[in-house]
């Protein structure tokens, strides 16, 4: 395949290429509940209880029938003979008679019978007798059986990521052990004669630091990716090529740095084509900064190349790799609010047919956000360093106006 | 010390009580670059080199004096001649003059006389001879040295919380080893006589399974404590409070779920107050829900009493439980965008001095988000599965109307 048969794509364009090019690994494995937070949930989930098992008090009170207190007011109290009490973790066998209150504490069993629980503060027993200040409707303060989680419900559809709530949800139908996708390992390699370890003491004149690894697997890491380091290797096309096939095998997506704008040394199209068809998808986006970005899939596995420049390989790495990298766990949740809006504080000139994406710092001012453009070449660190977001200036847009509500993905 | 001395909170008393009243662990430790994602830095790190280390091209092109590609454009080109060739990783000796250019590849040093780089895509070497088809300005497609960080200055302040950009930062300096915080530990007990661990395969009437153990603990992992599992206490006092003894003394914060409602089988309070003074400084939010919580410091360490019911217990943890574990982790970060602003799509009434917490489901519609209200009582696990984000609707408003733009804690 020729270089030249590929044309810039637009931002919108590369998420639907990567919907449609990338498939998940999809090896199940089964693990303990504990473990399983952020894993990706391989089958679904069906409830084969009520939870709760039976009817709960969620306060501290007396179960009742609530036609028993109509009117009963802080002037007017009415009146109810104490038939017992339940205690917590036990059940309450007794069943409650019109005219008659049994006690129960936060999140015991109310007695059958009995439809709503009157709170210890609306009320007062005396010797025997309970004084009722307030009315209640029935299924006051009284969670039914089945009301949190229905028996023979799907509780959790396949796909669905673990986050803490669902790992609750499915500890309260003592499920200890979760079929998921097994986490994903991606490949990382350097390229370029100029780079060198990130902790090299010193450095030779020409000599660039290779940090791109540190950000990139921290990304990564937060996104659950174990990160096998490849090194760094040179712009020698043999080399190159060995090392990133022996990489390619070990993991399951590949991630190229450097070496991907169009300069005479550039094998890494080339290196990329040699892993297996289909290959290459994308070979420019037009995006600012990161344009020289590859996108490819070597039988099923992805390969990124992602641009030199610390801060772009760090914002095309945020906005492309994560969907990459969720597809290809497996992940189905639906669109959460990765983006905020706020207003940005300065003119901003961008040109039609390119998505830019300008780093910001973001501060609240009378109750709204206030994006605040931070300036720097993108092989700028520390712009990412002073920023807290990436303001989206979409394609159709010829730029923004000051106090313009914008897009921003948080980045902290 | 007495119970009835404490007066209900509002949630920013709360808050301030959680600024005066918690401090740093603040025991340092040294870790590798590598494992310090996350971590809290315990000392402010200075450069001691300039990055980049020299002046670097940002494109490849060819180094030449800006003045001399004045006046030059598509139909009227102007020429240089072509001295030379800068190699990646090479230290650029040959100085340029007037007149010339030399090629260098991107990230390559430019030579000693050169000001800016033409791209290759705006000039056309033709046998040694440049033709330039367009202007540009002195600094053009060149990052000078020590225009990312200076040397000398201060780079990150100690407080810092290591994203992964703060990470490439320090790795740009060939900083190998950082001095941090190390990470805190909690220890988790659950109280009440109704609660069984959450693999508990079946259950008798009455009983309840832990499931608040999972969903704190995987919230505290999110924040990067590591959580000791202290199992169940039953609502003994001798027991429940030897047995909060042994744990608080293992770990940095203890954290008490159940028990903190008032009612007949009670001692959170007293429990919490035998570990140490000054104790209690909360008992009691006006927050719904989550109305029973304690926060207490007991010689120095923080103890939380949750309340029982699972989402509220979340909904606690989420908003006080970060803000103690962050300071506790000496954590100095400014405020970051938490809470995004979306459309109500109900009127929801509330009362005023009270804070409410609505769990909300959030779409996007015509380029806005939206919260739609999940309804259930807060004992229910599946509305926190159900929700994406928390509406807050704070003590002076007595409600919100439908489309009014409200804050939301993001849950995803």
């Amino acid at each position: 395949m020729e270089m030249q048969f590929f044309k810039v794509k637009t931002v919108e364009e590369t998420f639907a290429l990567i919907q449609e090019n990338i498939t998940k690994v999809g090896e199940v494995s089964v693990c303990a509940l504990e473990e399983a937070l952020h894993c990706i949930l391989a089958e679904p989930v069906s409830a084969d209880e009520n939870v709760p098992a039976f009817d709960r008090s969620t306060v501290d009170g007396y179960a009742v029938v609530a036609k028993d207190t109509y009117g009963s007011s802080e002037s007017m109290p009415g009146f109810l003979t104490v038939s017992g009490e339940v205690k917590m973790g036990e059940a309450a066998k007794k069943p409650l008679s019109r005219g008659e209150a049994i006690y129960v504490p936060t999140g015991g069993m109310i007695p059958p019978g009995s439809d709503s629980v009157l709170m210890i503060e609306h009320c007062e027993e005396i010797s025997g007798l309970l004084n009722t200040y307030k009315q209640i409707a029935p299924g006051e303060n009284v969670i039914r059986a089945g009301e949190d989680i229905k028996a023979g419900e799907i509780l959790l559809e396949a796909g669905t990521k673990l986050r803490p709530q669902e790992i609750g949800a499915l500890a309260s139908l003592g499920i200890s052990k979760v079929s998921v996708y097994r986490p994903i390992k991606a490949a990382y390699l350097s390229t370029g004669d100029e780079i060198v370890p990130y902790d090299s003491e010193r450095l030779e004149v020409g000599q660039i630091r290779d940090i791109n690894y540190l950000t990139v697997s921290g990304l990564a890491r937060e996104w659950g990716v174990e990160v096998i380091y490849g090194g760094i290797t040179s712009d020698d096309y043999e080399i190159f090529a060995s090392k990133a096939r022996e990489l390619y095998e070990q993991a399951d997506i590949l991630i190229l740095s450097g070496g991907s704008s169009v300069g005479a040394k550039d094998y890494t199209t080339e290196v990329i084509q040699s892993l297996g068809d289909p290959g290459v998808f994308v070979h420019g986006i037009s995006i600012k900064p990161g344009k020289p970005t590859i996108l490819a899939v070597a039988e099923g596995k992805p390969v990124i190349g992602l641009p030199g420049h610390p801060a772009s390989a760090m914002i095309i790495f945020r906005l492309f790799g994560e969907k990459i990298i969720k597809k290809l766990q497996g992940e189905q949740s639906q669109p959460k609010p990765e983006r905020i809006f706020a207003r940005i504080t300065k003119n901003i000139a961008s040109s039609p047919g390119r998505s830019d994406y300008i780093r910001v710092r973001l501060f609240m001012k009378e109750g709204e956000w206030w994006a605040e453009p931070i300036i720097g070449k993108s092989g700028l660190i520390t712009t990412l360093v002073k920023s807290d977001g990436i303001v989206e200036i979409s394609s159709e847009k010829e730029g923004i106006s000051q106090g313009d509500y914008v897009p921003v993905l948080a980045t902290n």
